[in-house]
C-alpha cells in the first residue's frame, strides 16, 4: 500500500526521508557492521550519535549553556511525578488547568505538595486558554506549571505567563520544535518524543541547571535529574534506537527544512488551510476560539454526531487515518505535526469540501 | 561493511532475519501505509502487535495464567526501586550479593526497608554463586531477591534457592529466553530487553498477580504495577517500536529456532565450544568456577594485562566487537546471547587459538 496521511495525535507521522534512511541503515550503520539497535551504548560509534543528537537539539532550539538536555524514558506521565520530586522545596506550586494532561500533572503534583490552580478552562470543555492575572500567582511557589499545547483540545498559549522569579515549567510534548521558542523563559520543559521528535519511549527534558540537585532519600535514583545530568543521560542504558531516530529527525529539520523559523512558516501555512476552511464552512466548525488555536492539533465538529461518524468512516476509506477525536471529547481532530506534508492537509480539505457538498 | 560478530553485553546482536524484516516493513507495515513507529498505540493494527507479543512470550515461557506480563520503560534500574515500592509490606527483604547489579538493587531497596544480605561472593570478585543456607533466610521477608545471571562476572544460578512461602524475585535481564524456566517458582522476574529480546528502552516484568495492589500515596503513578496491569501496559504510550521488535524476536525464537528447548541446546553448544577451549588453553583461562558458569556471558583472561590489551586490539581488527571486559573487572568477556550464531563463537575460538600460537 502507498503511504497514508496519518493525523494521529501521537505516535504520529515521521518524515519519509528519515524512515528511508533508518531502513537503509538497519543492518549496517555507517560501515560499523551493526544496527544502531545492536550497539553498545558505551561504544564510540554510539557516543557520536547521542552527542550529535544533543548538539542538533541545542542548535535548533538555541538552548542556553546553563541548561541541561536529558534523554529519559517513561513519557510525560513520569515527568508529572519527577518534576515535583525534584523541584518542590516549599511544597507549593501554581498550575493552570487547560485539559486532561494538565489535570494528570495536577493530580500527581498533589501527592507531593500544595497545588494552587490559578485558572481553568474546564467551564467550556477546555476550548480556550484562560486569561491569567499575575495578582493571583503565589510569590512563594516552587514553580508555575502549564501545558503549553493541549493535544486533546487543540489549544495553545500564544503568550507566556509572566511568573517573575518563579520558574515556569511547561509540558511541550505536542509543540516542541514546531516553532522557535525562547528557552530562557522556562525553568524546565519536557516532551515525549512521539509527536515531533521520533518514536515513543524517549522523553526529552531541558532544565536550567541551578534548579536541580539532591532529592529526598525515598526518591527512586532513576527519578533524580541530577543523576541523569551527571551521567550525560547514560546512568543506565538509554533508549538508544529512539535517540538515533530523533537525531535523524533533527537532521531533517536542520538540513531539509532549514530550521525552526522555516518549520514555523510551513506549520502556519498548513494550519491556515484547515482553519480558513473550517471558518468558512457551513457544515464543519472549529471548536477552539481563534485566539487560543494550536498549530498542531485541530479539533472540529459538524454539530451532528451521526454525521461526524459518517465523516470518520468515509475518511478512512479515502486513506486518512486517525481523524477521530479523543474519546473524552468526540468529534474529529486533525493532528498536523511537523512531518505532515502540506499536501496531506490540502487533500484533507478537498475531501471535507466533497463531504460537505454531498451532505448539505 | 559486512556484519560483524558483536560480543557486547548489551545492547547486543539481534537475529539478522529480524533486522531484515524490520527494514522491509519500515515504511509500510503489513499494508497499513505506516511505519510501526508512526502508529497510534490505540489503533487496531498496533493492538494486534502488542497482544501478539504478549501471547508469544506467554507461549515460549509457559507463563501461568495468574501472572501478569507488563511492558514497561526505565530498565532494570527502575525496577530496583519499583519492586520495593510495590512489594515491601513488612519493609524487610533477603538478598544475595553476586555482583554490581545485585549491589545496585541492594542500595535502592535499602531506601525503603531492611535488607538482609543472606550471602555474598564479593570475597572472590563475584566469580561464583555462593552456597545458600535456608536457615539464614528471614521467615518474615517480603521477598527474596537474586540476580539470576550476572552479566559482568559471568555467573549463573544453576539451582534456585528454596524460599518456601517467601516470593523469589529475580533479575533475569541477561538470561531470559536463553533456556526454559519454571515461572511458577518466582513471584516476579524482570528483564531489560536489550540482551535477548530487542532494543533498549523496553523492560518486561512478569509478576504473580496476587503480589501487586495498592501502593503508598507518594509512589509515582508510573511506578505502580497495578496501574500498568489494569491498563494492559497502555496507561500511557508504551515504547511501541521496541515492543514490535521484541515480537519479531519472539517469532524468530518460535518459528526459526523452534522454542526454548532448542535455544537452550544451541546455547549450551556455543558455550561449550568456548569453555572447552578456555579449560584446555595454556594462555587463556575462564575466571568463573565451573559450577557457576553462565551460558550467556563468558569472561576470560590471559593473566597478563598487556597481553589482554593486545588481544582486544587485534580482535577488533579481525571483526570481533566488544570483547573488552567490564571496566570494573578488566580482562575479556564474550557475551554470546541467543542471537550470536554458532559460527561467531567458532570464529572467535579460531582467532584465540591463532593468538595463543603467536604469543606463547
Amino acid at each position: 500500500m502507498s503511504r497514508i496521511y496519518n493525523f494521529s495525535a501521537g505516535p504520529s507521522m515521521l518524515p519519509e526521508s528519515v524512515l528511508k534512511r533508518a531502513a537503509e541503515e538497519m543492518l549496517d550503520y555507517n560501515n560499523s557492521g551493526q544496527s544502531v539497535m545492536e550497539m553498545s551504548h558505551r561504544s564510540k560509534t554510539y557516543e557520536q550519535i547521542i552527542t550529535s543528537c544533543e548538539s542538533l537539539l541545542r542548535e535548533l532550539l538555541q538552548i542556553p549553556d546553563n541548561y541541561k538536555v536529558l534523554f529519559l524514558q517513561g513519557g510525560a506521565s513520569s515527568q508529572f511525578a519527577m518534576i515535583p520530586m525534584n523541584l518542590m522545596k516549599n511544597h507549593k506550586i501554581d498550575l493552570v488547568l487547560t485539559g486532561q494532561w494538565a489535570k494528570k500533572a495536577h493530580a500527581e503534583a498533589k501527592k507531593y505538595g500544595e497545588v494552587n490552580v490559578v485558572a481553568s478552562s474546564a467551564d467550556k470543555t477546555f476550548s480556550y486558554i484562560p486569561q491569567l492575572d499575575p495578582a493571583s500567582f503565589s510569590k512563594d511557589a516552587d514553580y508555575f506549571y502549564i501545558c503549553l499545547n493541549n493535544t486533546i483540545y487543540g489549544t495553545h498559549y500564544h503568550t507566556l505567563p509572566d511568573t517573575g522569579n518563579v520558574p515556569l515549567i511547561a509540558d511541550v510534548s505536542s509543540c516542541i520544535l514546531s516553532e522557535p521558542m525562547d528557552i530562557s523563559k522556562f525553568g524546565l520543559i519536557f516532551a515525549g518524543a512521539q509527536k515531533n521528535m521520533g518514536p515513543a519511549g524517549l522523553t526529552v527534558v531541558i532544565v536550567r541547571e541551578d534548579l536541580i540537585g539532591e532529592v529526598a532519600p525515598t526518591v527512586p535514583t532513576m527519578f533524580s535529574y541530577q543523576i541523569h545530568a551527571d551521567n550525560q543521560s547514560m546512568y543506565n542504558t538509554p533508549p538508544t534506537y529512539a535517540i538515533y531516530i530523533c537525531k535523524l529527525v533533527l537532521e531533517w529539520l536542520k538540513n531539509d527544512i532549514g530550521g525552526l523559523e522555516n518549520m514555523h512558516q510551513i506549520n502556519q501555512k498548513k494550519a491556515a488551510i484547515l482553519y480558513d476552511f473550517l471558518d468558512s464552512s457551513k457544515l464543519f466548525q472549529a471548536t477552539v476560539e481563534p485566539a487560543s488555536r494550536s498549530l498542531m492539533n485541530v479539533p472540529f465538529i459538524t454539530g451532528n454526531e451521526e454525521l461526524d461518524k459518517k465523516f470518520i468512516a468515509q475518511s478512512i476509506e479515502h486513506g486518512f487515518a486517525n481523524l477521530k477525536g479523543h474519546r473524552s471529547v468526540g468529534g474529529m481532530r486533525a493532528s498536523i505535526y511537523n512531518a505532515m506534508p502540506i499536501e496531506g492537509v490540502e487533500a484533507l480539505v478537498s475531501f471535507m469540501k466533497e463531504f460537505e457538498k454531498a451532505n448539505s
